[in-house]
């Protein structure tokens, strides 16, 4: 396909949050609100299109991992958490913050590795491999929040594993293809890092939905 | 699947996202900054499983509708969109936000119709329809963002088009699913709408990532 040139450019296809285009230039900043988890500004933008700037509202977030759990017999482990911006529970992949902003790929893979073992209760078999499948943008309409997703497999349960208590996650187990491809049917899995990188997954042939 | 007591009912598979459990409540809450595209507030909330409240930063946002157009040759049609929070312009599904909390079913679809025409000037065939694929929150952890997912099937061209200059769009053309599962490996694809809207056509079987 043609490339535009305002796409940045992907270093081995993955990792590529913090590879920004040079023609975007932000002009000015008015910070309205921060706490450890979200910083709300509206920034003064060129981009490299217009001649004059776009003033927009931006939520920056950290970015995040999210681990596609899969078992030595082909299932996927999924969490179900309690989300309380929408007041529901889902069942989601595991995922987590990376709180490094400056963190390299085997520090990624190992924030990947610790949210597994945290959320899920499982870690990587002793032959298991964390495999990287690019990244994403939760809602670049108004987040700058990217995730990196992850293959995992195989997985094995942490021997006594027992669940922290600060966590909201409810439950937690393995399904077959086959039942995670029922639960998007049916409307039963709406998370977005979960959605997303069951469409990497698929389209790189390791699930077939 | 053993179901939770605390998932939402699903309303004949769609329209779910102002569904909410009665058993989560929110005690008080704190508002830091609010315009037209954000609304950000810290809320005290009483979850269906925990005896003392907890404490939560939420980034309220109006729901949107995400297209997924295709051709009567079965081509995906994409925008390619400048996106200032992430200072790219990446490939995408036409998109928009409903304005109206209150929207029902019909002004949802309307609302789908109208940004197919506006964001990449196709509408329905004569015989084209537009079918719901449930909806999904973007990133659940930290906002309630619901994206309603729909199929339009088939598209075509609106006559002597021309794209509103406010746009931030930049090319718009029919992808093959060829073409599209590549984009998707390749790590091209990296928007969550689309990412999303692709694993449930494909769960759905419409279309083979």
């Amino acid at each position: 396909m043609p490339r535009q040139g305002n796409i940045a450019c992907i270093i081995g296809g993955h990792y590529t949050c913090r590879v920004k285009e040079s023609r975007w230039k932000t002009i000015s900043t008015e910070h309205h609100f921060a706490n450890a988890h979200v910083d709300v500004a509206t920034d003064h933008v060129q981009t490299p299109t217009r001649s004059q700037p776009r003033t927009w509202t931006i939520v920056h977030r950290k970015a995040a991992v999210v681990i596609a759990p899969m078992t030595q017999d082909g299932k996927i482990v999924l969490i179900h958490q309690e989300r309380i911006p929408i007041h529901e529970a889902i069942w989601e992949m595991p995922a987590g913050q990376i709180d490094n902003r400056d963190a390299d790929q085997e520090e990624i893979k190992q924030v990947a590795l610790r949210e597994l073992r945290e959320e899920a209760g499982y870690e990587l078999a002793r032959d298991g491999e964390l495999i990287p499948l690019g990244q994403y943008f939760s809602s670049p309409g108004f987040t700058d929040e990217c995730g990196y997703f992850f293959l995992a497999r195989p997985v094995v349960r942490v021997p006594d594993y027992v669940r922290n208590e600060s966590e909201s996650i409810l439950d937690c187990r393995p399904f077959t293809i086959s039942e995670i491809r029922r639960l998007i049917t049916e409307n039963e899995i709406r998370d977005g890092n979960t959605l997303g990188v069951c469409a990497r997954l698929a389209a790189h042939g390791l699930i077939s939905l």
